[in-house]
C-alpha cells in the first residue's frame, strides 16, 4: 500500500517483500515493514504527518470496508477524513497502464460442475428468503465463477474473472464487459434470445455496479446481503440500515462439493500423481549429474503437467526448494536464489495445477542421496503428524482449530514444532486457498464446523533454518466416518486423503512409528500402485511406472 | 432473576432449576426457563410487557456492567429505560431478611501463601503503572482475598468475604466492615498503629465503595483499571473515558501458583487421597449391604474429611450418584431423589475440600459389583482421554483449548463423545473454579496461554442417560516438559497429576490400552502406593492401606 501525502511517499509490505521493495523503491520513497512491532499502521503515520483537518484520499473500489472502517475511525479521533475519490490518481498519473484482461471467460459444463447455475441462483434465493432479504450482492471472484459455472483467466493460477452479480427476488444483474462474453458463454447465460424466465440474466458494464447497487434499496424490499470483505464503495452503497452483514450464502455452499465435483477432484489428483511420479523419477535420474536447478526443475515440471488431459495453468507458484531454502516456508525460485539440486540436501517441492475437474496442492520431501538420522527423525514425525490428522474421527459440529492440534503432538513430544497453519480449503478448479474452513491454532470468528464434502489441505512440516524444510501435505476430503456407536445421534466425520502420490521410504524411520501408522502407510502405498499404477500403464509411463513401484514397498 | 411490572412476576431460571422452580413458586408467578430456544430473554420480554417509555429498575450493584451494557441497548431501542435504583425494592420489602455474613476473617500466614500481601500490592502497582493506570479497582472476591492472604466463609465453599478494595500508587483502601477484623487481622494488615508506609491500608464502610470510586477520577491521574465483569455500579462510577477495561492483573498472577502453594496443594491432595481410600474402602465393604444410600455415602465422606489436618469445608457439594444419576452431570443428592447403592449399578463421586494448604477436586467412578463389558469400554476410554491428555507436551503459548481434543479422541474413535468441558483453573485454598485457564472446545476472549504452575482439572467423561455416567478426575499442574530440542527457543511445558486417588483396576479393559498407557497406570498407582501408602501408615489407617494396595496392583 503506497500512502502519498504533499510532501512524504511511504510503503507498507510484508515480511515476503522487505528485500524486494529496498532494491527497486528509490530514495523519494519510506518503506514501511508491515508486521515488525515497532511499524506505524497506516492511520498511525497519517495522524503524525497531516495537519489538523487532514483529508485522506482512497479509491473505495480498491479498499475493503473492513480496511475502510478503523482507519476511518482513528483519523477521525485525531480530526482527519477519509475521502473515497471516484477518480483513481494513480490511473491519471500512469500514462502506460496495461488494459485490464480481456480474456475471454469459458463455460464448465454440468459435467463437471453438478449442478447447474440457474440451480445455484435458486438455492440463494433461499438462503436470501430465510434471512429476509431482497437483494444479494456477490463481490468475491470465486463466488462469481463458481455460481455462474465460469471460469475466466484474469488472475494468474486464479481460474476467475472480474465482474459483480446481484441477485434479487426476480433478476440476475451481471456487471461484465459485454464483449467478453464469448457465444458459447451467451448461450449457456441465455443471453441468445431464448427466455432465463425467473434466473434471466441482464449484463450491465462492469463499472455501473455502484450506482446500480445504491439505486436497489428502492427497488427491492427487505435488507440487501452484503459480505464485509465488500469494496468501501459497494458496501457503503447500501444504507447502513438496509444491510444484512454476513458472510455470503455462496461461500458455505461453494466450500462443500458435490458427487460430480469430488470424482472430478479425483480425476485431476489421478493425472497430477501421474505428473509427479513422472517428475521424481526423472529427478532422480538427473540430480546427481548436478545439472537440475530449482528453476530449470520447476519449469520440467510444468511442463509434464501441461501434457495431461483437461490441464488448464499451475495453481500456484511451484516451490521448487533445496537444502536451506526449504525452510523458507513461501519459497519461490528465482534467478537471483537459484541452486542446483544435489545428493547432499533435502528437495521440498510444493506444487499444484488447475485442471478442469479439479484443483491440486501438494507436497513431497525427497532426498535424492542419504539423509541424516535427524532429516529422517523430522520427516517421520511430520509424516506421524499428517496420518494423526486424516485418520481422525470426529463429530458433526467441530471446527478445524480444534483438530490441529493432532498434526503436531508428534512434533511437540521432542520440543518442534512449525510456525503455520495445517490446512486450508481448496476449490473445485477455484482457488487453491478457499475459505470458510480451515485447520489452524488461530481461531477464526469465520470458522465454521467441517461438513461432509469439504476438501482441506493435511500439510504439517518442520523448518530448521539455514538447513533444511520438511512437508507433507495431501488433500483430504471430509466423509462420514462408520462408527460403533452415534452419540447424541451427531454423526460422526473423518477424512479421505485424495492426493495418491509416494511417500519417499528413504526418509521414513520405522521405529519411530506404531503399528497402526505402519499400517497406515502401506494401505496408502497399494492404494497409490492400484489406481495411480493403472493410470501410469494406461498412459505409457514406464519408467514412472517402476519409480512409483519401488518407492511403494510395504515398510515395517 | 426476578422481573416485576405492574400485573405480572417472571422468573428466568436455568435447567439446573426447571423443576424446583416450577415446585417452589406459585401462580403469581410465570417460570421463564433460561437456555430454552423460545424463552424471551428479559429484555425481550420487558419491550413486549412494557407501555412506550417503560423504566426498568435495577440495583446496579447486583448487575454486572457486562450483562447491563446489552439489556440496556434492547430496551432503549424500544424506547425505554433501564435506571439503577440505589435503594434495592426486594429489601424494603423482605422483612425477615437475614443479616449478611458477619464471620470474621482468617489470616493466611505466608507460611501457605508464600507472599507477604505487601509483596502482591506491589507487584499489582508495578501492573498500573505498565498500563498508565493511577488506581485498580478490586471487585472479584477471590482476587481481594488473595491480595491481602485473608480468607473468609461468606459464601458456601468459596473461602472468600464481601469486601472492595482500590489500589492507587500511594494508597490501599479497603471496603469492609471494620468490627469483622478480629485482632490478628487487624495485625496483619498492620492497622494497630504500625506504620504500613507506601502500603498503608485505609478501611471504609462496605457500602462507601461507589461515592469512593466515584471521587478517585480527581485524585489520581491516569487511567483507572476496572474489569468488565464489575457491577455497574461501581464499573459506571468511572468516566468512560478513564477506564481501563480489561482483565485484572490479579486473575493472571493468582492463577501461576508459587512454589509454597504447590508444596500446600500437594499436601490437601495426599490428605484427600487418604479420605478417599479410607471412603472407597468403606464403601466396598457397606454397599453389598444395601444401607449406604448416595445422601448417607456423601454424609460419611464428608465425616472423614473433617478428621484430616487444616480442613476447612467441603469445596462444593458433593456429586454422589449411583447408576442412571451418574448420568445427570450436576447431580447433587437430595431425600427426594436419593438411592441406595448396589453392587449392579456404577457410582460415581466427584468431591473436593478446602484445607488451610490447598484445594481438591477429583472425581473416582466405582462399581462394586461386576461391570459390564460396555461399561468397562467407555471406562477405558475416558481413562485413555485424561492420559492422553496430561501426558501431552506442548509449546508456551498454546492456550487451553487447543487440547482439549486430545482428551476426546478415544471417545469420538467410537462415536462417543461428552458434553461439558474438560478442564478448569482451581484455586489454592480459594474457588474450586477459577479463571482464566480453562480446557474447553469452547473459545473464550479471555483465555490465555498454560503456564508454569497453573493448576487445572483433566476431566474427561461419558454419560450414557438413564444408564450410568462415567466421569475420572485429576487435579494436573503445569510445568516445564524436559524435551530433547526447543523450537525457537519455546520452552515446551507438560503437565504433573497432583491427585493420587486409586483407579479402579476392574473398570480397565487392557485390551484396549496402549503399552504406553498401561506403564502410565502402572507408575500412577507405583506413586498412590508409595506416597498414598506412606501417610495411610502415618495416619494408622490399616484397613484402607489394605484396600489401596489391593487397587493398585499393575495391570497388562
Amino acid at each position: 500500500t503506497a500512502v502519498i501525502t504533499n510532501d512524504k511517499a511511504a510503503l507498507w509490505t510484508d515480511g515476503r517483500y522487505y528485500l524486494q521493495a529496498e532494491k527497486q523503491i528509490d530514495s523519494n520513497w519510506i518503506l514501511m515493514k508491515d508486521g515488525l512491532p515497532d511499524t506505524l499502521s497506516q492511520a498511525e503515520w497519517l495522524t503524525k504527518e497531516l495537519p489538523v483537518g487532514g483529508r485522506v484520499g482512497v479509491d473505495p473500489y480498491l479498499m475493503s470496508s473492513e480496511t475502510w472502517k478503523p482507519m476511518d475511525k482513528v483519523l477521525k479521533e485525531a480530526g482527519h477524513m477519509l475521502v473515497p475519490v471516484s477518480q483513481n490518481l494513480v490511473d491519471l498519473a500512469w500514462e502506460d497502464r496495461p488494459t485490464p484482461p480481456q480474456n475471454p471467460l469459458m463455460v464448465l459444463p454440468d459435467s463437471y460442475t453438478g449442478q447447474t447455475w440457474e440451480d445455484k441462483v435458486l438455492k440463494v434465493r433461499e438462503k436470501m428468503k430465510s434471512k429476509n432479504c431482497g437483494a444479494f450482492v456477490v463481490t468475491p471472484l470465486d463466488e462469481l465463477a463458481w455460481l455462474f459455472n465460469l471460469r475466466g483467466s484474469d488472475i494468474q493460477y486464479n481460474p476467475v474473472f472480474f465482474g459483480y452479480v446481484v441477485v434479487t427476488k426476480e433478476t440476475v444483474d451481471l456487471f461484465i464487459e459485454e464483449e467478453r462474453l464469448v457465444s458459447s458463454v451467451k448461450d449457456h447465460l441465455r443471453l441468445n434470445g431464448s427466455s432465463g424466465g425467473k434466473v434471466a440474466v441482464t449484463i450491465h458494464p462492469y463499472g455501473h455496479v455502484g450506482k446500480f447497487v445504491a439505486e436497489l434499496v428502492d427497488k427491492v424490499e427487505g435488507k440487501i446481503w452484503i459480505n464485509p470483505k465488500s469494496s468501501f464503495a459497494v458496501f457503503n452503497a447500501v444504507p447502513k440500515n438496509r444491510r444484512y452483514v454476513q458472510p455470503s450464502p455462496v461461500t458455505a455452499m461453494k466450500a462443500v462439493k458435490n458427487a460430480t465435483e469430488i470424482a472430478g477432484m479425483r480425476r485431476a489428483h489421478l493425472k497430477d500423481a501421474v505428473t509427479l511420479c513422472e517428475y521424481f523419477c526423472w529427478l532422480e535420474k538427473e540430480v546427481p549429474k548436478g545439472t537440475v536447478t530449482e528453476v530449470s526443475a520447476a519449469e520440467k515440471l510444468e511442463n509434464i503437467k501441461r501434457g495431461q488431459k483437461d490441464y488448464i495453468s499451475l495453481s500456484f507458484d511451484t516451490i521448487s526448494s533445496t537444502g536451506s531454502h526449504g525452510a523458507v516456508i513461501h519459497y519461490k525460485p528465482s534467478a537471483e536464489t537459484d541452486l542446483p539440486l544435489s545428493t547432499s540436501e533435502i528437495y521440498l517441492c510444493d506444487s499444484g495445477a488447475q485442471y478442469k475437474d479439479g484443483t491440486t496442492d501438494v507436497t513431497r520431501t525427497m532426498h535424492f542421496g542419504t539423509p541424516t538420522d535427524f532429516e529422517k527423525e523430522c520427516f517421520t514425525r511430520v509424516l506421524k503428524g499428517n496420518i494423526n490428522l486424516c485418520t481422525a474421527v470426529f463429530p458433526q459440529g467441530v471446527k478445524g482449530h480444534m483438530l490441529d492440534t493432532l498434526a503436531r503432538t508428534s512434533l511437540w513430544n521432542v520440543g518442534l514444532d512449525y510456525l503455520h497453519g495445517t490446512g486450508h480449503g481448496v476449490g473445485a478448479f477455484l482457488n487453491v486457498h478457499e475459505g470458510p474452513c480451515g485447520i489452524s491454532p488461530r481461531v477464526s470468528l469465520t470458522d465454521v464446523p467441517l461438513e461432509e464434502g469439504m476438501i482441506l489441505s493435511d500439510e504439517p512440516g518442520y523448518y530448521e533454518d539455514g538447513k533444511f524444510g520438511v512437508r507433507i501435505e495431501n488433500l483430504a476430503l471430509v466423509k462420514k466416518a462408520d462408527t460403533q456407536h452415534n452419540f447424541k445421534n451427531k454423526g460422526f466425520l473423518t477424512f479421505e486423503t485424495i492426493t495418491l502420490v509416494p511417500l519417499q521410504n528413504k526418509m521414513i524411520d520405522p521405529s519411530l512409528l506404531t503399528e497402526k501408522e505402519v499400517n497406515w502407510i502401506n494401505d496408502y502405498h497399494t492404494q497409490v500402485r492400484d489406481e495411480v499404477g493403472a493410470e501410469l500403464k494406461r498412459q505409457g509411463k514406464q519408467e514412472a511406472l517402476k519409480w512409483m513401484m519401488k518407492e511403494t514397498q510395504p515398510i515395517g
